[in-house]
């Protein structure tokens, strides 16, 4: 038996860094974890009463390819209540994560060898699953001018079927404004391009509301999220707004390759939409924790960086400390007992001289985290 | 915004179907539903305490990508105890249900356009999951001699990359014995064609214990899922046994296209592997209920079937009583109020001649249905 061509995706290379911190942890060390991309904490309290409720009352078997109806109105409800947006709920696909909803997306629109633009850098899976379902990703280098979001200009040229972008985006942090949103949906339409905006950051904004691309247009795909701002990874719970007359195709794939989300999961997830002051309270714990990682790492000597918008994450170019963002990582693994990720999994290219440090995590955890970076540097520039 | 050609997947025959039943439930009609394919009962009581405990203990964010060690563990420990085969661990990947078994093995295994063979009647999801991966599936046309299962002259000139069989199968549950598994494999090894075993009806099986691929070779992969015998649907997790060498490049997918299997469901899937006395009690339902079946479809006019060794679906030719299954479906909700499913989704070829009865619900629901047909059927043909 042999493996497909289209099965031969890259590893993650955090993994290896996750794997020395975890053989370090074994022998007894005591690891403060930036490079996670989830939250600490679990689902809010009262998305775990719900489904323990629900667990009592009867069987949780499968639910309509779609989702639980009232999840797919609440969800509806809520783009009301954040953007002023009114949204038909027959738009709402319940999804099996935001990963769910890529595999939907990417099947409900390209064909075989269609190019799908996404920014560089930008969250690995994207490539991957592109790749895996024959597809061809077209990574956009982004610049720093536009902080990292792509800009029509980046893909003037490049003959794509799909552009994809997150605001707030993973490993940046940085958001697309109502412009710059309008610019990328209008540059799209022009080429014929399907747009895809993965805003499953929404809700992790410091300064400024995040703009959904349904403030602009109908006619995208948008992708969304518990993971993050409701603090439910492992739940694989997510949804999908389509155009209305995509619903129906999209209902046919779900059906087929997933039958529907998990029914316990997506029970908790409408109760977790309830949990505001829950929510809210682990946003001050970000917000605080970025206040020290924006300080913190400056005085360690990390000074390149954009400040992120939302999200956890700063996204720091450490060209200046190396040309090799892997070993760089393993060493300050080893020497400060500190796990972050190299940027190679985000940008294949420009990678190797970039970092990024997730702030997750309790602020205890931070605070240390940022004092143990600062002695390392300054012990490896003395 | 144009849909892609892959995404034309067929629409599923039973929906409409089920939503006549819907609407003449809604209208105060008892309906009596032969047509699902999913049991009555939730997760056994065993597993919904551990989620309840799990829960209360910590956040359940994600696992890794092959899934909770112990429950890998536990389910290779199975096919000790089920099968006398001793099964690696490692080779274990907790999936999101078996439709995430099929998405990563298909991915794994095939390229674009890549003929695999299916037996017709099948599984409707196996054919539209291939076209949505541009694949390119095969029908075999099964007879009725060889009980509906694919046999190796079948295919033998077919040029196929892999072979998707199931035992028991949906909709038949006739089953493969040791002998014809071992032809169906020798015969894939001998053309270099992928062998994948889907055995989700495991454990439900009558009279004789089911027969694993893994007890002819380790050169295949294996589907399961707990949503049959340990009753957890709308829980989306089951697993899948893959070679040794396939591990990795299966893992990667996973981390890319699924991140992990829920992680509740996981933690609840583990315990419910212990709850054999609850699952043991469901299977006297069946037994109970597929003995009416036998005699009461008979009694009825459906005459001429297979009877099923595994599974709760009886799968009969109705061609003695029409030639346009669906309508034939219809008059049955509409006349008896019993709901079944037209043979046209399992078998796009010969299906307007087929029904598909199951018996997966309780076995007073099972009595009053035959007794309805019973009526129905007499009216009709006298």
């Amino acid at each position: 038996m042999r493996n497909s061509t289209r099965s031969a995706v890259d590893p993650f290379i955090v993994m290896d860094v996750m794997q020395a911190a975890a053989k370090a942890e074994a022998e007894g060390q005591h690891i403060i974890h930036m490079e996670v991309g989830q939250p600490g904490t679990g689902a809010p309290k009262g998305a775990v009463d719900a489904l323990k409720n629900a667990m009592d009352e009867g069987a949780l078997g499968y639910t309509v390819a779609l989702g639980l109806p009232a999840l797919r109105a609440r969800i509806a409800r809520m783009y009301g209540e954040w953007y002023n947006v009114d949204l038909d709920p027959n738009r709402v696909v319940i999804t099996s994560g935001s990963s769910g909803g890529f595999i939907l997306a990417f099947t409900s629109l390209f064909d075989t060898g269609d190019r799908v633009g996404i920014g560089a850098p930008g969250y690995p899976s994207y490539r991957q699953i592109l790749k895996a379902l024959a597809l061809t990703p077209v990574d956009l280098q982004t610049s720093l001018e536009n902080r990292l979001q792509p800009v029509p200009a980046d893909f003037a040229d490049m003959d794509l079927a799909g552009l994809m972008v997150a605001s707030p985006a993973n490993p940046t942090g940085t958001m697309l404004d109502h412009a710059a949103m309008k610019a990328l949906i209008d540059a799209c339409a022009a080429q014929g391009a399907s747009f895809i905006s993965d805003e499953i950051y929404h809700g992790v904004e410091y300064d400024q509301k995040a703009v959904t691309a349904l403030e602009v247009t109908d006619h995208c795909y948008v992708i969304n999220s518990f993971s993050k701002y409701f603090s439910m990874t492992g739940w694989r719970v997510g949804w999908m707004v389509v155009p209305e007359d995509h619903v129906r195709v999209v209902e046919r794939i779900a059906q087929n390759m997933f039958i529907c989300a998990p029914h316990a999961s997506q029970v908790a997830a409408l109760a977790a939409m309830d949990c505001d002051d829950e929510l809210q309270a682990n946003m001050d714990v970000y917000r605080a924790n970025r206040a020290l990682m924006l300080s913190g790492l400056k005085e360690a000597g990390f000074t390149s960086f954009a400040p992120p918008d939302g999200a956890f994450y700063v996204y720091a170019d450490v060209s200046e400390h190396t040309s090799d963002s892997l070993s760089f990582a393993a060493e300050i693994l080893e020497k400060a007992q500190v796990s972050v990720t190299p940027g190679l999994d985000f940008d294949p290219q420009r990678g190797a001289t970039t970092l990024r440090f997730s702030y997750a995590r309790s602020t205890a955890d931070i605070a240390e985290g940022l004092a143990r970076l600062k002695t390392f540097m300054a012990a490896r520039t003395r």
